[in-house]
């Protein structure tokens, strides 16, 4: 019998497309998963076993015209609507909220052949507010550590084997951070790969569209097909990287810092190219000019709830909307100047070098589920636009996965998949 | 009395809060004109009098405590949500939607004191199926000149004074030419000013939300109350003026090309120094680049309608999906770096400009509604993302105005709308 779950996102498309594989049973298999951890990982917001495999039958009947993601079972992050599906927004404002269509991201999915099994924990609005979520490799799930933000559940879904695939969106480090705590791939593309219609907006310059998948290859094909476009993944061949400490290196802690000094190594015995590479000038502080761009819009975008609903808004969220409304438009209009410089002498680095290798985050997944830890280490590469792909690299003192971000041009994800990629196969070969 | 339709929208916001008029009095002036017009305009997708009225009564019973926009009466283009008017986007399959919360531009105008007048008619999700909206200034009404599209409705309704400001949307021309079109002016600010949460996106690289008013001024005050700035409005002192014929200078009328020069002369006569601007080459074929950006974005945002209404989709919206469709994943990214060189490239041009003029039009509104005329003057600036305003300075032959845009670099908006007010100045003293 086939492990589906074991199947590449690639794999089962195409097994079920030439009918050698149905897509309920591949919805089955990741059904029996789900049940069988929902109660000790609290990932779904929303999980209808019959619903799911309603599509799958439906996918079935289709037979080999479903489509390039025939049958694949993908997790959506619960800030994403969803026609047939509540939409919290992880908003107690949004709990009976069912939006009229979905969106664009879903629904591609759909037209494409593939199943949303259900909808994922997030955190409030994307944002600090926690959910339930245990992060699956915990060395003792009764003493969980967090699985990171905002994609919480969408992260621990795929870690758990609930999902070969699961939308995240990230606005400060909410793909990456919670993909290097659970051990597993995160893409945050190009800031406007995928559509954001219909996604519920933090800070609409900043909110990126992205995935989480087992292997690099499952994000480079899945993101790929909805995008109209081809990743070709170089396996081979030159590759120059640069590894880059950030301004932020303090707070990695010695486990965080092996990681990224490890994942070089790897990638040099591996023939690329490695050196130290600095940052310009303009790339000083810009984790706080992020911190403030995102504020401030989150201060716009949420005055219908914050006018209408301000009981129903978290105390930390609350907070943010009073930072933002602090920053004020003058000042907000010249940190999207700095940040445009940063972008420009950004692109000049990535004349020397393919790409950068930095740390997702400062460690391994904090303990407890009362915060998703620190998004220090991305709102820089949020910011800028930049892909961004965490792969897991090493683990910490307590036995927690960690990872390193591979750093790309922007428009150019095939060149940061292609470097994650060949540093999955060393770190697998090592 | 006060003749409440000749104020200003910073007058009569200070009036309304020092209660020397009330906000009750200023709804029923508006009302009484909408009403007078309505049956031969066609302005509207939905109007309530009596809810525009509680809304008054509701700021005049605030007192002076209202805010910096108390009374302000505001029309909004219906591809933004409003959580107690339809919101139909000009499509069929929205036509009684009502969304949760408004949009978050609509919920800071309430906010801060202001009255949701009514919704106004948009083309089909903002693209080129026109409304039957007639544009006030055609010189026989029964035969209708077109407002332009897609804030058609927006412009037409302070064209005929039915109102002092309303939103409108740019993803192409949709503010810059209806302003023309309707002799008013149009304000699309920076790329990013105003909140996007709550408006439908067509295309969320280039969708820009922006005003229609009847005066540089009352533009200026009302998108700086909405974004916590304050727009200084520099009336004398040195002005570099570049005059910019366009790459579709072959496009222009005699009459709008006319206007440009009688805006550039204008300029010279009030002291500036004026000289032609010659567009860096990275600036050849933007219109184009536009065009395979906006319906590529298109086409991925519009799958959910797509998927689930496809007959309910108009014929033109349907072919901009389909060109949107065939340029491919791989096109758009490398179309996104075109975008981004002319943005840099244009930068350094504002290093010997403060501001360029160019056409906001081929030439006066196109007789008829059956088309809302032709946005190519306007999408390199858009798709550039630089502030533009949309000054009346001419008339056609067939007796309708003509407008310049002013275009300021990014982010530095109080540049552009300085050398747009002293051009209106100049047309009013000549």
């Amino acid at each position: 019998m086939t492990d589906i779950p074991g199947l590449s996102v690639r794999e089962l498309a195409r097994q079920v497309a030439q009918r050698t594989l149905s897509a309920q049973a591949v919805a089955r298999a990741y059904i029996q998963r789900i049940e069988a951890q929902e109660a000790v990982l609290h990932v779904w917001q929303y999980f209808d076993a019959a619903q799911a495999l309603a599509q799958a039958r439906g996918i079935d009947a289709a037979g080999g015209a479903a489509g390039p993601l025939a049958g694949v079972p993908v997790a959506v992050k619960d800030v994403m609507d969803t026609a047939d599906m509540p939409s919290g927004y992880g908003s107690p404002i949004y709990a009976a909220h069912r939006p009229m269509v979905d969106a664009a991201a879903v629904a591609a999915v759909r037209a494409a052949g593939g199943i949303v099994l259900g909808k994922t924990v997030t955190t409030e609005f994307a944002t600090f507010k926690p959910g339930p979520t245990v992060n699956p490799r915990s060395p003792r799930l009764n003493e969980p550590h967090t699985p990171g933000g905002s994609s919480s559940g969408s992260a621990a879904a795929v870690a758990a084997g609930m999902a070969p695939v699961a939308f995240g969106t990230q606005t400060a480090a909410s793909i990456v951070r919670p993909a290097s705590f659970c051990g597993i791939v995160g893409y945050k593309p190009t800031f406007g790969t995928l559509p954001t219609a219909g996604i519920k907006p933090l800070s609409p310059s900043l909110d990126t569209i992205g995935v989480l998948t087992r292997r690099v290859d499952d994000a480079a094909f899945f993101v790929g097909i909805l995008t109209q476009r081809e990743f070709v993944i170089e396996k081979a061949g030159s590759l120059r990287v640069g590894v880059c400490s950030t301004p932020y290196w303090d707070s990695a802690t010695p486990a965080s810092r092996q990681a990224l000094g490890d994942a070089a190594r790897l990638l040099e015995a591996a023939g690329a190219t490695v050196a130290d590479a600095v940052l310009p000038q303009a790339c000083d502080n810009l984790a706080d000019v992020q911190s403030a761009i995102m504020s401030y819009e989150a201060s716009l975008a949420y005055v219908p709830e914050y006018r209408t609903r301000p009981n129903d808004l978290s105390e930390p969220f609350r907070a943010v909307l009073a930072a933002g409304a602090s920053v004020g438009g003058a000042r907000y209009a010249a940190l999207q100047v700095q940040a445009e410089q940063g972008r420009h002498a950004l692109a000049a680095l990535f004349d020397r070098f393919d790409v950068l290798l930095a740390p997702s985050a400062p460690g391994e997944a904090p303990a407890g589920l009362a915060s998703t830890g620190d998004p220090i280490f991305s709102r820089m590469w949020t910011l800028l636009g930049n892909p961004c792909v965490n792969v897991p690299v090493g683990t910490g003192r307590a036995g927690l996965p960690i990872g390193v971000t591979v750093i790309g041009p922007r428009w150019r994800d095939e060149v940061a998949l292609s470097a994650a990629a060949r540093l999955e196969h060393a770190v697998g070969a090592r």
